[in-house]
């Protein structure tokens, strides 16, 4: 099996790899997506004919040579070593399973949780420029930015709404400012993501027993879903394991109350579609993204579960009726392909733009 | 050192004291105080005449015999074991404190955080029954009613509110009906509480530097005061170190924004006044405290750091002012003495109720 292999060793089987055992099929580029709570890398022939606009809805399938998943490679969870190492490793395997060696590479995207200051940035290349040659272009980037990619094909302008067990939002201008809304986790009010609602709901529960709240069908689902007898067994539950997840797995049993018709469950989702088109509104602002008469197209990537569409109460489609009210020029876009691609068709584009760059030079 | 002795230890030299040494001032109780941070012992006369009713506001100071402090016993923070040897420790140096032998000790009370269910009553119960003679009462419950306690000089009757670092109410009907709000912590709304109104605070600073609220002077404020230099930073600070406690230290900054004035920080904490008193009128409520007509009389004690007067933002006034527009008859109280004591008079009442019965059956 692959995963037994570190790094290294991947590398050794490289150099003793015979040219003809090598693939031929030109130079590649490599996205990785490190999340949560795994990584995935990408490679992607670096002369694909990608003719994509992110507004098309069809157009020719994306060619993916090779993809492998290790685990997470957040550095604030796991430290700088292990992600370090988790990183390299599912580099190594994707080119691997693509038959190129590393001098076979064009360009690399890291987009990885946890990147969030400059200096985060410029450690992490670096340490990249150790692993690849000279002439391999380098890009580190928060996965958010993947995010948007995988939705703009690669190009970096508009707005990313993330909500999946966290949420954030996160946009480009072309001219390269970006900025940023919410991301700040459960305690500094990130009501809009997965976590923020099933928090919410839990509360609901709470004080439907308590007698401070109106009574709610949510008591009985979720005690149902989590097995539980009665709302006093919810605090043990809630602090016996604090990951954020795994409160954030109740969604689905708020998302069905509401569409039952209760009220509590109801108001807690249009409270969050406030809460996710003001992340959003905010950076569109900033970032002046509608332009000066507030009409200006740009896109709306919507990527997380708590975006997907359920057909009976579509948190996505509520958020974006309430972010189109201000600005009618937002596009949206449900990605069709995963972040780590994303990361590659950044650093596809960025190489792309410096070739014709070159032409025009030449020119 | 006393700190130095284990309960074992000083239980032995119990045995080998002379009675001659040992204080021949008659028969004790022994109050326990178990909270989150400390443990506290105090040792009471069984036979102090205490005519004193929970209205009073003067009238003779309680003996205290002895005092002994240890660290934490709740046990779903240390453990069982720990938290016994911390409880057998603080009982074992009070009593050596005051002179006296296990034999000499009429009741116990134990009042330690983390004690919810009839089993861990009865579990503690059955410990503590090894450890003292047959003839000694013993008590266990909830710090909430030692709390109680403390301010209706023993009687349980009555609602107590505790807002520190959290939050709980609970409350008591003359004939032993019990009932409890709140006291769920962070993830389930608590947002009364020292933690609540600080995470607000903070999530009003991230809101404020997003674009998604009002700007506030909690932004400067905050961040002076933890020594930060952008709000960027607080998202680090936050999640490097999750203690509840840590959070809530940030409540003085909070008040002292709202007395200068600031919108934001005014409305948390008015937020924060119909959360808590909200707590209390689901206890009230619940247990019909006011009687039938609504006005009867009963006591609401007050206690921990968010209720404790600041002149010119006073969280624990505004309070009682929203709980007596609905309860006129809740007659607020602020305890003089330490929760501990609370749990003293706790078993001097009972036994002392015991006395009663025994001489109304007499006669």
């Amino acid at each position: 099996m692959m995963q037994r292999y570190t790094a290294r060793e991947i590398w050794d089987m490289e150099e003793r790899q015979s040219p003809r055992a090598v693939g031929c099929g030109g130079s590649v580029v490599l996205g990785v997506d490190g999340g949560a709570s795994n990584t995935v890398c990408v490679c992607i022939p670096a002369t694909a004919a990608m003719d994509m606009s992110p507004f098309a809805d069809d157009g020719p399938p994306l060619p993916i040579l090779a993809r492998a998943v290790a685990g997470c490679s957040n550095q604030n969870s796991v430290g700088e070593d292990r992600a370090r190492e988790t990183l390299e490793r599912v580099m190594a395997q994707a080119l691997h399973k693509a038959r190129r060696r590393r001098s076979s590479v064009a360009a690399v995207c890291l987009a990885v949780a946890g990147v969030n200051h400059p200096i985060d940035q410029h450690r992490m290349l670096d340490w990249l420029s150790e692993i690849f040659p000279s002439h391999v272009k380098l890009f580190v980037e928060n996965d958010a930015v993947a995010a948007l990619a995988s939705g703009t094909m690669g190009k970096l302008h508009g707005c990313v709404l993330i909500a999946g067990t966290g949420t954030i939002a996160y946009g480009f201008t072309s001219d390269g400012r970006d900025a940023r809304a919410a991301g700040a986790g459960p305690v500094l009010g990130d009501w809009g993501s997965g976590y923020g609602i099933s928090a919410q709901a839990l509360t609901a529960v709470i004080r439907a027993y308590d007698g401070r709240g109106p009574e709610t069908v949510l008591t009985n689902n979720i005690l149902d879903f989590l097995g539980l007898e009665s709302p006093d067994e919810l605090i043990g539950w809630t602090y016996e394991d604090q990951s954020w997840a795994r409160i954030a797995d109740i969604l689905p049993v708020v998302v069905e109350s509401a569409v039952g018709g209760d009220e509590v469950a109801n108001k807690i989702l249009h409270n969050s579609v406030g809460e996710l088109a003001s992340s959003v509104k905010a950076v569109v602002q900033r970032l002046a993204l509608s332009g000066e008469d507030g009409k200006d197209l740009f896109p709306l990537v919507m990527v997380g579960k708590v975006l997907e569409a359920n057909k009976r109460w579509d948190i996505g489609k509520e958020v974006i009726d309430c972010v189109t009210k201000t600005y009618p020029g937002a596009y949206p876009i449900h990605p069709k392909v995963e972040p780590a691609v994303g990361a590659a068709l950044l650093a596809w584009n960025a190489i792309a733009s410096e070739l014709d760059d070159d032409l025009r030079t030449a020119v």
